[in-house]
């Protein structure tokens, strides 16, 4: 089996207008650079999961996307994020929800999934049981970005005091949502798959989108596919979307670009979705769609060149 | 089309040897009361959705049920409680989880669901939001009752720390599982589930189980089936077991009881879930069926007998 890794940082109205070359140029290097992390883990013999869990890393330690670092303003303020992580070979899955202090939530995410007790644990409850890991912790200044801050103000200042990326036309004229994720298929045939985000700008303190829920914005499955999902978390949840590519493969019998195509482009537009995913199937297939105008993106193969790209 | 609901007030080792004639007679005498408030809903042309929500509704009031009033104790002595409901005509859906001081979580799950723009709520933001609504809130005394309080101490006293529903040693022992739902087929063709639950005995602040989790615990779709899980959360989250009665016969072409046996008695089984869901489908057929030794249950169809049963 020839490793392979694929990575978003979130989808959105990314126009070639609306970025400049300097950030064109950033974005590129950034998802270079956090591809060629996965990367490497494959290359040296690395499990899928320590491939996606070193990609999604990257991403949240990098304050261009929307986790971890860079992660968006809630409309307190303040900094809410989640993140998940799903086991292929076990169905093993870990997430938390909601957490105002830990650097780097996928971490947590993975030790959840370790310990094995639970799926999930959200909030204070998740922050504890990190911090009782030995998992490092961040105040709320360790994710704050001067870009994010002008979009939370810009936001406040619409008077739109309950932005939330369901909303397609919100989220056109603000370009604000993001999601990192990762999704790889190892040497042995192993697939896992990762998702993190700080939300969307401006959202309702307690609100979780789709990225800590196991099905929706997280899915990997050793017989089908592994998924990472970005875009309107609501229509996602409702859809079982990361879950649902799995399941039309494996039920309908479906390959995977005809699964990823029903659901980006037919469900998800049907009930008012935007958005994309990332998916590997078992065979090594790759396919990253997405019914925005763009989706921060990039693939590469164990020894292989690596691909990044924004607009469609 | 015929009106029909189902309910379930939890699954588990629920015994013959365990109930005492005179908690069997409560029982019966709880899930018939519940059934007919439900029943009663379609019998007047009520929808699915107010259906589902008054038999869940009782089932929080009640005492003998985990969820609402009788939710169980977390290892810090506290109760959080999760509800989650789903139309099947929309996909609309909503949810709150981890909250402490709402007397009835499924209103808030319908609030969430009706305001439409979130699915989930987490927290003290969703008791924000249910306050706003003008639900009622209750001390945590509300939720007190000596049993579960007994089932606590016992926990603490065995020293069982962590004791979680996915340890299905454990759940034997203590009996301590249980989750309430309901679905329902109303008249004009629409279906409806509903889920609340106060999750399981002496758990981790934060845990998060399946009943707040649309596609896990809890799934409607016209075009399929309504379903409500009860029974080891985290392999119901990890298999996506309500969306996947669903995908099984949309996908496959299963007839429920089909489907149902495939997620219940195989899936499962298999990753060492335990538990049952209520189910009935677009044609009015239902299907209730369980691995655990018991399940408390009841059926109805409008105009007809209402039955009621614990035992396998």
């Amino acid at each position: 089996m020839n490793p392979v890794i694929a990575i978003h940082g979130g989808a959105g109205t990314i126009t070639r207008a609306s970025l400049s070359g300097e950030q064109e140029t950033a974005y590129h290097a950034a998802l270079e650079e956090v591809l060629r992390g996965g990367q490497e883990v494959l290359e040296r013999g690395g499990s899928a999961l320590d491939a996606v869990t070193e990609a999604v890393f990257r991403l949240e330690e990098c304050p261009l996307f929307n986790a971890g670092k860079g992660a968006v303003f809630t409309h307190a303020g303040t900094h809410e994020l989640d993140a998940s992580i799903m086991d292929g070979r076990t169905l093993a899955a870990g997430a938390v929800a909601g957490v105002r202090t830990l650097r780097n939530p996928i971490l947590a995410a993975r030790r959840v999934m370790e310990d094995g007790r639970h799926v999930l644990l959200a909030g204070e409850g998740a922050e504890a049981f990190a911090r009782a890991c030995g998992l490092k912790t961040v105040s709320p200044g360790h994710y704050f970005t001067q870009a994010r801050h002008a979009q939370w103000q810009r936001a406040l200042a619409e008077g739109r005091t309950d932005l939330l990326d369901h909303d397609a036309q919100a989220l056109a004229a603000d370009m604000k949502i993001g999601t990192v994720g990762a999704v790889a298929l190892d040497a042995r045939g192993n697939l896992a798959a990762a998702t993190s985000t700080g939300g969307v700008t401006d959202k309702r303190v307690g609100r979780v989108g789709d990225s800590p829920l196991i099905g929706a914005g997280c899915y990997a499955n050793n017989r089908t596919v592994a998924v990472s999902c970005t875009g309107t978390g609501e229509t996602f949840i409702r859809l079982l979307a990361a879950y649902d590519v799995s399941a039309l493969m494996e039920y309908r019998g479906l390959p995977l670009a005809e699964a990823c195509r029903v659901v980006v482009m037919e469900k998800q537009p049907a009930i008012g979705g935007l958005g994309g995913l990332i998916a590997v199937d078992a065979q090594g297939n790759t396919c990253l769609p997405f019914n925005s105008e763009g989706m921060y993106r990039g693939e590469a193969r164990a020894g292989g060149p690596r691909s990044t790209a924004i607009y469609r």
